[in-house]
């Protein structure tokens, strides 16, 4: 199993990608690597480190994180980004993993890559934190615009990743909506819960967002704009209670000491909010296993994007994104 | 200043909406209240209580937190929640609050009491709390289905009430979006940024939602889907993560010792999450005041919304956005 990887993508690329690469290499025995990006700064980091299981792919450019992305996949065509989905157009890898210029990589896989035969729009799909593990939002940012078949599309791309990565039996997928009953919400969502029901999918109906964090459901669908908006302020409010919580337990010597003995339980509380631990977001629908890594990922959280390409290429999600979509049609 | 209050109304009803307007007729001795619902009940609990200042005003039905909200505002003509609205209509009482059915409150506030004259769509209005104290967010919930116009007004309404019952000189609005940039989002926002641009308010752009807990606006714009799916995530985080910390808190006896230590810092942690604490979520665009207070208000979240309908009524903020409308155009 071959994976590219792109060295120059994220605030810490390259040293923290590429020693997340040396990681995933020593977890994973059957995996090689290209790591795409400036030959120079790459032999670098990997210095006396064995490399008979690394190929480095020199790309001479980088997109920064600013740039506009079309325009930069259009321009750019020595960039490390797309360089390494070259690598997996061209079937000489299996995935690609960058923790670049999300728009860019979006674009780019579109472009370069290409979708699964079926599937209208590909989605950008994290892994929230919730009380429960884990819960897969699909899309979160990569259609603002949606229409109902493409919920649909992305109920069944979600559910075969959750079955397929996380090794859940047959995911709850609910749709993410402004009240529980039937018949809420707005035009997107009444016609997307008809078809997510005729779908064979194990749907369990409409959820509002209050039942995200308690993990009430293991697929949450819907459009890319919602998507976006749940994500980012899950991010910014669990960093804005953490901050106050912080300031509340430094007021005084005896708040200090009275946290320094919950330390060990705010670490445990910190570390389930920060969704680094479940690696990357997947592309789905895109032809070739694509996973965007988070922008400040260090080498544990490139390895972990690395480790769930592993089991996505090895649980042939892909393939069963084709078949869902064959079966389940339209 | 005469205001009715949906005595019946809320899981903690009759007890403590009755509790709450006597702490509100104790605050401001201006205030004169109409109580609606049950007389017996309402006498029960008003005791011995000076009453020169409250009129108990019969009405025999409830409407309950499950029922359809129409059918329940054409069906029930004696419910406290219509006869309070025909109080505003008819012009005995200058607002109305109630803490029941969110729906039948807007379905009747639109049927009973009708709108403000130039605004399309009444919006329902929280206030989140953030760091830097409380940001409004409209619509949260009345319009799941939104035009460009509609948004604009919606900016227009949550400026006036900040500055007038809030006391923000000049409230920051921003447009909620998934990118900063213009240009950014779906046909919606980007139409709705060059309206907002153009509007004469102080216009701040796009925010994502990773910037509300921060405080980084004082008027949050958006159409109703997106708003309540971030009034529950908030809310659903909040409680969450709070259950969380709790858990980690508990678990033996040196933690359990040293939280004990902490709790007053806990106890303001948690306040902050409370937006109770801001009173109740005014329905904005509706002639009269109108407050929906929350389902599960205790005495202090009732005092609270009376008061905010009090400086509501006293800055004049139904005749601001009657203003704004007719400057700001259409």
């Amino acid at each position: 199993m071959r994976i590219a990887v792109d060295a120059m993508g994220g605030d810490n690329a390259p040293l923290e990608v590429v020693k997340g690469c040396m990681g995933a290499l020593q977890r994973e025995k059957k995996l090689e690597l290209i790591v795409v990006g400036k030959k120079e700064s790459i032999r670098d980091i990997l210095g006396g480190y064995d490399t008979s299981r690394i190929t480095i792919q020199n790309a001479t450019e980088v997109i920064g994180g600013d740039e506009p992305p079309v325009e930069a996949i259009k321009k750019k065509k020595d960039s490390s980004m797309v360089v390494g989905m070259q690598k997996v157009k061209g079937g000489q890898a299996d995935a690609f993993i960058s923790a670049g210029n999300t728009g860019a990589l979006l674009a780019g896989a579109l472009l370069k890559i290409g979708r699964i035969k079926g599937i209208d729009r590909p989605a950008l799909a994290p892994i929230l934190p919730t009380e429960k593990g884990g819960a897969m939002l699909i899309d979160a940012g990569a259609n603002a615009e949606c229409k109902p078949s493409n919920l649909l599309q992305f109920g069944m791309m979600g559910s075969a990743y959750m079955k397929g990565v996380m090794g859940i039996e047959n995911p709850r997928v609910a749709l993410i909506n402004i009240g529980t009953e039937e018949g809420k919400g707005n035009v997107l969502t009444k016609e997307t819960y008809r078809l997510l029901e005729e779908s064979g999918l194990k749907f369990i109906g409409n959820i509002e967002a209050r039942g995200i964090p308690e993990g009430a459901a293991d697929v949450l669908v819907c459009d890319g704009f919602v998507g976006n908006v749940i994500l980012k302020l899950t991010e910014g409010l669990a960093m804005s209670l953490f901050a106050q919580l912080k300031k509340e337990f430094t007021q005084n010597t005896a708040s200090k000491l009275a946290a320094s003995v919950l330390r060990p339980g705010l670490r445990r509380f910190r570390g389930r909010l920060d969704y680094n631990q479940y690696g990357g977001a997947p592309l789905l629908g895109i032809a070739g296993g694509c996973i965007k890594a988070h922008g400040s990922s260090d080498a544990l959280a490139i390895e972990n994007a690395i480790m769930q390409a592993v089991r996505f290429i090895d649980n042939k999600v892909e393939q069963s994104i084709t078949e869902h979509i064959k079966v389940g049609g339209k």
